[in-house]
């Protein structure tokens, strides 16, 4: 396939690779800055800031910027019918991009960046399109990325944002809280670590509602009220400790 | 070193293999049933289920069972004066075996399961005693085991606990919120794994307060608004969203 990619950030580099190792040509970078990135150069591919003047030979069309500029760099490409056009967001509506006649949505659900090149293979790609067409030319490329290729309509995109804050935002706040905590009482935080690991890495095995274990799983009031006693320095953090466990409890089966 | 281990269960199991593994002698299991566990029969070593009989002629006694068994199981070992009697919990107290001169703890911190034994190598190994002999003898043992020893006192051990809470049992809580989100929309909770593996990964990285990403982290209302519309059938899960959002936004540097 020929492809454009607009956006030379960490998703446009990373899919970038990925789409040159199955065979693809990328015929054309476009970016804001007048010359080309340094970044970009590696590719010897060539280069453009004029959006509206991009090529008009290319099967696909890949706008991979951040989410409050999709609608503007949709704005400035033309669209010439018969060339698909997708963005590569987790939150944004594919319908932003409907002045395009044949449109659609591959969004690799992984956090990339430019320093740390890593293969599509295990990446789940959640995939959406306006007609079959465009869904065949998406599916057939994201295919070749990928074996972990899902087709996920816009609403459904939206939970897996909300499921994503919990599973990975809100973990890493969980992280950062620990952290905190050993820092504060002259403890390494690298000895969390294997435990941190394990935690993660044990999904593979079951899910995470019958993984679920500690003081407030096991009803260990005595704990339970230790601990609260060792953070009264902060009531935010028992007003947390108190709610997750809590939560916790109602779980229990 | 001349070692007995009393418990069979999943710390016990893993310990022996690794202390066979650096050439020591188990030269006895201590457990609870009249009759010799299947798993302690491949180990070819001598099995009592009367603790005040145990072999006089050891260098340390193991006790790796549960907190709450630890009292009885010490009350039944004679104290044989310069024999080293240590636990393996995280958070019971050294002074639970002060009956014995010589005692201390040693407390792998990982979770271990007789399914799947797991090396020693980098797992944080915690140690504490109540003399200097006797600091030296498990530091000396645990050095063989490991190379991420630390000397943590009974009150450093609490703090741990606490941090791994947050870190691991409250962590694992926001993996199984995140599955029961997924799953209510018809959507596979593994689309997440890779994500969820990035976030503890990059912990490798940078401390976790850095890594702070999500809307809560840039204080974008819109998309929390929208995430609080989503939970709307679930008030409790509403709070949690709530709470974790305002944390993050209060750490916001």
């Amino acid at each position: 396939m020929n492809i454009i990619l607009a956006g030379t950030g960490n998703v446009g580099i990373n899919l970038a690779y990925a789409l040159k190792k199955r065979g693809h040509s990328i015929i054309q970078f476009a970016g804001r800055s007048n010359n080309k990135p340094e970044i970009i150069k590696k590719f010897r591919i060539d280069y453009t800031c004029r959006l509206p003047e991009i090529k008009k030979n290319t099967d696909l069309i890949i706008i991979a910027v951040n989410d409050d500029n999709i609608p503007s760099v949709a704005d400035q490409i033309p669209d010439f019918g018969s060339v698909t056009v997708v963005h590569t967001s987790g939150s944004v509506e594919m319908n932003v991009l409907s002045k395009f006649r044949s449109h659609g949505v591959l969004y690799p659900l992984q956090s990339f960046s430019k320093e740390k090149i890593i293969p599509f293979k295990k990446i789940p790609l959640c995939i959406e399109a306006n007609n079959k067409n465009a869904l065949r030319k998406i599916q057939d490329l994201s295919d070749q990325l990928s074996d972990n290729v899902h087709l996920i309509s816009s609403d459904e995109r939206k939970i897996l944002h909300l499921a994503a804050v919990f599973a990975c935002n809100f973990t890493n706040h969980m992280y950062a809280i620990s952290e905190e905590i050993l820092l504060k009482n002259g403890l390494p935080p690298d000895l969390l670590k294997p435990l941190i690991n394990h935690t993660a890495a044990r999904l593979d095995q079951m899910p995470a509602r019958k993984a679920q274990t500690g003081p407030a799983k096991r009803n260990d009031k005595k704990i339970i009220e230790k601990h609260l006693k060792l953070l009264s320095y902060s009531p935010k953090l028992q007003k947390i400790y108190k709610t997750l466990s809590d939560n916790i409890q109602q779980d229990k089966q």
